[in-house]
């Protein structure tokens, strides 16, 4: 496929989360039909054209999903290879496959950043306690053990503060490869949330500062409180990453502020959960520019009309919406979600202040 | 209900189009799952919880709706009221009945209209031979026949330009109780989107300034080029009718501007396609502040940031699509019906000017 979709086409998505869910009604309001693929709860499903739910294991259902629709995408980058082997036999999946293998495995991750120039944390690989005793030589402490894949939210992580933590963080990790983080005593967390189409073009949204609490984003605040010059670095970094990976689609670029340095912390190779603003603060959100950009249709200028504030509305946040719905100037977005638990993500809100200041 | 809706809690919606389909991704984005009750094809079931495909006169399958719901809406005003007398049994229905029956019939509309203080184009009930020779009499020449129910889109209309034309005329009622509308000479035509809330609270959109061609709207134009003078008392038309109706939710009101008078063409008792360009231009879009109505929550004042023009994409304009998409400041909005016909509705595209001019 090289020619952009047309309406009426149809847009598969792995995974049926709120990202899927916000996803396939950016597709809907473009026209397109959308299928979710996902084996669990689906709050995707509700505002989907259809949903199969059926493991990343079950090639017949991948066949049937593949077969239904005319590109493929995905909300979480930890779809198995052979569930992409499958689909990609039918179809074309964007982003492309080399995007999300490397951002499968932080330490396949890391080791691309820095071969495109790009700063990350120091790190070095850890399977096992031998591993471990040389890697913090390398790193330093304090650090940080990840596994190296599947981690999300702070999950699959154990930090060491001196080496007597080394065998308890060793076993937080079940056997997992894992890879050792140095820590970064970094200024401030930014992200770009940046979008490259099938005819090369780069668009960036304005970078926004992130702040997490145990290891989940609570609020992004836009404009970040960098320098210009930083500004247009960071910029810098998405279109690097972007064109290196010949990516197409919506990226999530997170970096740590550290003086003057740019450093890569992570890259989600799908739209993210600091772009959650854009819905309110921009001309486009992150989501309809995500499937222009699978779908082969023109990127957007992102531009910004408006100072924001994005907070995340986790497990018992929910007793907040009541005085949220009344706020002036606060756009409410829930994700309906059955349950509400410790801890999970339940919904945003934005709240707008516009027009936007001079910075952005 | 006297308590607002809770995320996760259900709102029926009679009718399946595109603003059935505009309102149940509203009511997603507030957490809220929809029922789309709708016996024929439904682009709304696509962004929807569920679709029920019955008639309106399957009272088992109104039952069922019913149940399934915690309150009822509808984007349609032609509901046949033994529907609604099945489902008002179960729950509520927000706009009310009365709202409901005065939309329904040309010639109710226009007598309550009269009856609360505002001005309509004269107006006559015509059946028979006679009635129409009576009501040419009282309303002059030319004027306009129209079936005093079930009209949209120019349907169920004949122009009159003379005496000869009664006959014809008068067939093309098909034996339909009708109106006779004398012409209004007209400067303009604008339409305030307004909103009242379970509170009593009142909003209302800046009125846009509309072009229809062969019955069908092609565009809105926001701000409407009127006197400060006017905007505000076409809000307070607006405010009349809502408080006169006891109304609870979005209501389009259409008006002539001729010279300084106002004169009401039209109410619609449900989102408006007038109002399609608040998604663009406003900081809240019509159908979540219908929503937001219907469920109990509170209002938000609908302040305007941009200077917008909507215009409908009405049959072969699809072709216009892969420009549209291309175009700075074009946000676009596909409605996701399978077959393209001419004069049917397929979408719209709203051109936004930011940031709004001084006048709104």
């Amino acid at each position: 496929m090289v020619e952009p979709l047309k309406p009426g086409q149809t847009i598969g998505i792995l995974g049926g989360g709120q990202l899927g869910r916000m996803l396939s009604m950016a597709a809907a309001r473009l026209g397109f039909h959308t299928v979710i693929f996902e084996p669990g709860a689906a709050p995707a499903a509700e505002t989907a054209s259809q949903h199969i739910a059926a493991d990343y294991t079950d090639s017949e259902a991948l066949k049937a999903f593949a077969e239904a629709v005319d590109v493929v995408t995905y909300e979480f980058e930890n779809v198995p290879a052979s569930a992409l082997d499958a689909i990609e036999a039918v179809v074309p999946i964007r982003p492309n496959r080399q995007a999300l293998s490397v951002s499968q495995d932080r330490l396949t991750e890391k080791a691309f950043l820095n071969e495109i120039g790009l700063k990350t944390a120091p790190f070095a690989p850890v399977t096992t306690e031998v591993d471990l005793a040389q890697a913090i030589a390398a790193v330093g402490l304090p650090s940080i053990l990840k596994t190296r894949r599947l981690g999300y939210d702070g999950k699959g992580q154990a930090r060491l503060k001196d080496r007597h933590d080394a065998p308890k963080a060793l076993e937080a990790m079940a056997g997992a490869d894992a890879i050792l983080e140095g820590f970064v005593d970094f200024d401030c967390e930014i992200s770009v949330i940046g979008a490259r189409g099938l005819d090369d073009t780069i668009a960036c949204f304005e970078p926004g500062e992130n702040v997490h609490k145990d290891g989940i984003l609570r609020t992004t605040t836009v404009p970040a409180n960098i320098s210009p010059e930083l500004r247009e670095r960071a910029f810098g970094v998405a279109g690097t990453i972007l064109t290196a990976l010949d990516y197409i689609g919506v990226i999530g670029v997170e970096l740590f502020v550290a003086g003057d340095e740019l450093i890569v912390n992570e890259i989600a190779p799908r739209v993210h959960n600091s772009g959650h603003w854009t819905e309110a603060g921009a001309v486009i959100d992150q989501f309809e520019q995500h499937i222009r950009a699978v779908a082969g249709l023109p990127l957007v200028d992102p531009v910004r009309h408006s100072d924001v504030v994005m907070s995340n509305i986790i497990g018992d946040d929910m007793n907040l919406v009541p005085g949220i719905t009344a706020e002036t100037g606060a756009q409410l977005h829930l994700y309906g979600k059955a349950e509400t638990r410790d801890g999970r993500k339940m919904g945003h809100v934005t709240r707008v202040v516009r027009p936007a200041s001079d910075r952005g």
